[in-house]
């Protein structure tokens, strides 16, 4: 594998979730604002809501900028041009998400390069309503992700991946073998389990219904931690009348 | 703004088009796609589906990939876990496209780093269903964007941005002016007339409908064009089929 600062920074990245006292400056954050502007996709239909209350923040983050999709500022465009919107909501959204995500990992891989560190945090979309309160978003401006920053006080190690082979697939997509998916298995469980992630973190999620808990520390790793995220009601189950809020309908074909 | 390696590269990207013969070597792939593994995120949605058929490939670039939320080799996983999928499509979508999409961004900027240039191409879910025959998709992998690559036989200049204060809003969104609105337009048409992007790429899209031609390549820019793709139907009408083509029903709430 080639080597390289921007590859070594991108394979030693990991969520950080200790800051110190240090505030990032308002350069700090120009640049990496500016680098996340130059990531590449069509529209430029990212926003970025940016707070520095750090009493407020998860993890008494220093910064936390959240990540939207905005048709709301693309639509005044249109009105300048002349234009109205036709594409449906699902589009925008597939989209739309894309130009803020493309933006959100280069701001991630900027802070980097700084020294700082940061953590995405997925549950925005489910608390857009407090969001829309809290930053007084306008009708068509969804939060897709928020992310927190700053200096970091942890040093952990980056984190495991799936092997290459289950990522990566030439010409057509496998049948996989039960021996491929057990060796990807293996190694992210193995791997979290030798940095003792879900201990240190104490992030055993607990089991809904009638389910009995026979994990430990020694045993729950992230196989069975994220198939207890998508497996059970985790995350609200409210994304559509979230989406509705935002003033998006993704399910409505158009002229429905 | 801070300057390093990382920031001067994301800042110099521009997506690229003409590609020369070298072909990259499996090495090349394999730093760019274990630097995308590395992105944050929760859950490894994504896979990646490479071409090197280079003759069939847009621009005849040298490598193609087709970057997928992929729920198939997840489900495989839980149930080894003896779990199933609980959570909805929509949320599938949300979650497994922010997966796809960080990796995807950091494979653009490790190709850069290693002298390599890509475009990313949004239409592949419109023609999903293609995709899905010609690599043999299972049910549950839904193709979000595909991404040229190869070393470049082009330098373009770095493509306009809109103003940070376009971009970036601290506690508040804010009620834009409509000078505020007038500033980004003329930052994005003046930057791109004065590249003569849409004159050197042939790119101006043919109006629909009533609207009667009033634009030369003298006059025709970044808020136009966008307009055009956004105002008329320019992309295929069809992204619900083609999410359901691919297993998925974004629209529907649970157990409807």
């Amino acid at each position: 594998m080639h080597q390289n600062d921007i590859i070594q920074t991108m394979l030693q990245r990991k969520s950080i979730r200790r800051y110190n006292d240090k505030m990032p400056s308002d350069e700090d954050i120009e640049t990496v604002v500016r680098a996340g502007q130059q990531a590449p996709f069509a529209s430029q239909l990212g926003s970025l809501l940016l707070s520095r209350r750090r009493e407020k923040h998860p993890f008494k983050a220093p910064l936390l900028f959240t990540i939207c999709g905005d048709a709301h500022k693309w639509e005044l465009i249109m009105a300048c041009r002349n234009w109205e919107m036709y594409a449906d909501d699902l589009m925008i959204l597939l989209l739309g998400m894309q130009d803020a995500a493309y933006m959100a990992e280069n701001m991630v891989i900027a802070a980097e390069s700084l020294g700082m560190g940061s953590c995405f945090l997925g549950g925005a979309p489910f608390y857009a309503s407090r969001i829309i309160r809290e930053y007084q978003l306008p009708p068509r401006v969804f939060p897709m992700v928020q992310l927190t920053m700053g200096y970091p006080d942890e040093d952990p190690p980056p984190r495991p991946r799936y092997p290459l082979e289950f990522v990566l697939f030439e010409d057509r997509y496998p049948e996989f073998s039960q021996e491929t998916i057990c060796q990807a298995m293996e190694q992210m469980d193995e791997g979290y389990l030798a940095q003792d992630y879900y201990r240190y973190h104490k992030a055993m999620i607990t089991l809904v219904g009638e389910r009995e808990e026979s994990f430990d520390f020694d045993t729950y790793s992230w196989t069975e931690h994220i198939s207890r995220k998508w497996g059970q009601p985790y995350f609200p189950d409210n994304l559509i009348e979230q989406f509705e809020k935002c003033g998006f309908y993704p399910g409505k074909r158009k002229g429905e």
